[in-house]
């Protein structure tokens, strides 16, 4: 008998952990939300069993089944530990086990973007395709990988940071440590920065962005860029085609690796859509391996949003405890593949 | 009952066409070889037949279980179909049932490098490793996937063109019609090209290299270079060098993507061994995305040399149609992993 109760996803970042009653089906039940104390291992296993705690209230009689983890970190889910994270207090911690010491749930724990990967494989804009490339454009650049049907992972956990392929070896400085670094240009950050660079700059033709920031640079943000580029200043649009260049190019990369059959782009800069797709779709084209003699993947953006990634680990923390979620499980097939 | 017999396993590239008998365990036996007319598709199936009819003569009488065939190509595995090839008459070919038709016995084609990654994955320097990424340094820079413990090979079956990722896109032009891919710099072929460029340059420090060729750069090869670098030759270390230092650069943007748990180099170029693994290993990790806070993956060199296409898409083959080959099958696992 197939085991209906919903299951807890929670999005583990550095400001705020984020989480939800995800039905079997992914649909989405009651939230929670609190800040998350970044400082503190011990602070934010607190705060991830408050939330728990609200969700679990929320449900009904019948209980949830499991909870899962979307970190912004390097995870390996499969040992369920944390290397570490850019913006938490995180070292080297077998936080599933932390976390399960405190709850009587099975946890699961994932990296935020490959857990969001797996949530639009299953029920976004990735599904029909058995190898999709996801590439979140927020504060930086984060990344998941299906390949074959399930998730790649990699020997330590951490595959899918195409987010640090190196563009050029000579740009600016990523908080990686390396140059040049996708991140570094089409991350909302990246576009933040860009954008006051050139109200800053006071050249020609940024007076649209100059007026919107009431000529204060340190107030534009991404929305102000694409909401003046979707009304037509020409300044905005440059910037986010700029982005949208830059993310071809590391599409470009992850597709000769990878060749997935559909690349998801999501990330609160993913709202500017077209803005930033149509020339992504371009730059990408021009430096496609092979272009031309098979079938480019198609260039998307995500559909699920924020809850991407709390869908997704919610769908990986049923799988882990219930063998019987067909479209979770690896099916043979005929060959190593 | 398990089948022993042998699986013929063959190397289909533009200059020659190399096969031979390959036992259940992988152990080699007869060979094969006859040059390969890369004109013309139907003389290349001809020449492939007359491979398999020359090993099943080999063969004792139960006779061979299938054919494989690693393909200097984009290869559609799953679909038995082939995109192109750079040094080779086909395009948008079923080369698998052309072959089939031919043959009374079951055909599997695959990628060159991809077969390569399985048969270092299966009984090379990849054993006990979930995760590999292979790069061949020959002709040209060819890369296999390992993931999970399965064949990476994509949407379209064309992944794993590690040598197209670009490493400076303002570097020399590629075959590909790209700029500065990883195949520019560490391919078999630049080191060649540098080499003789070095020569011709008369720069001081040259003189060991002219005088191997007898001031005739055209004559210089790679064995060359490496034979001067082994007895200590300073401008061949550095041509060896700066191979090394490039292909670190593209491993790191390999690693970024897929976190092997061990990198092996295969290729000609790999009998450099050291001389270009050591300064690929530093500039890889000077890179490496997450350094020193994640264990990095070994980088290797290969150990089945050119029999490893032939090892692994024999292994392939039998795979295809023995799903009792517990070592090639896919074990489903706890997580959609």
């Amino acid at each position: 008998m197939t085991d209906t109760r919903p299951t807890i996803g929670l999005d583990v970042g550095g400001t705020k952990i984020a989480g939800a009653l995800v039905a079997a089906d992914g649909t989405i039940g009651a939230r929670a939300r609190v800040p998350s104390p970044a400082h503190s291992t011990d602070a934010i296993v607190a705060q991830v069993a408050e939330v728990v705690a609200q969700l679990r209230a929320a449900a009904d009689a019948d209980g949830v089944r499991a909870v899962g983890l979307a970190c912004a970190a390097f995870v390996d889910g499969a040992r369920g530990h944390v290397w570490s994270a850019p913006n938490l207090a995180w070292r080297d911690i077998d936080l599933r086990s932390r976390v399960e010491d405190v709850l009587d749930l099975p946890v699961v724990i994932e990296n935020d973007a490959t857990a969001a990967a797996w949530g639009e494989h299953l029920l976004g804009a990735g599904r029909g395709s058995e190898d999709l490339l996801l590439l979140t454009l927020g504060t930086g650049v984060g990344s998941g990988i299906v390949a074959g049907g399930r998730l790649l992972t990699g020997a330590a956990g951490v595959a899918g940071e195409v987010g640090h392929v190196i563009l050029d070896p000579d740009g600016p400085l990523c908080g990686c440590g390396n140059r040049g670094c996708l991140e570094v240009y089409a991350s909302g950050t990246a576009l933040t920065r860009q954008a006051r660079a050139l109200v800053a700059s006071g050249e020609p033709g940024s007076d649209a962005l100059r007026g919107r920031c009431g000529d204060d640079p340190a107030r534009l943000t991404g929305v102000d860029v694409t909401d003046l580029a979707e009304g037509g200043d020409p300044a905005s649009n440059a910037l986010l085609a700029e982005v949208g260049r830059r993310l071809g190019h590391g599409i470009a990369a992850g597709c000769a690796v990878l060749d997935p059959g559909v690349v998801v782009v999501g990330g609160g800069l993913s709202a500017a859509g077209e803005l930033v797709l149509e020339p992504a779709r371009r730059a990408f084209e021009e430096r496609r391996v092979g272009r031309g003699s098979y079938p480019a993947p198609q260039v998307v953006r995500a559909v699920l949003g924020d809850d991407a990634g709390v869908v997704g680990v919610a769908r990986l923390a049923a799988a882990a405890i219930d063998h019987s979620d067909a479209d979770d499980r690896h099916v043979p097939e005929e060959r190593p593949r």
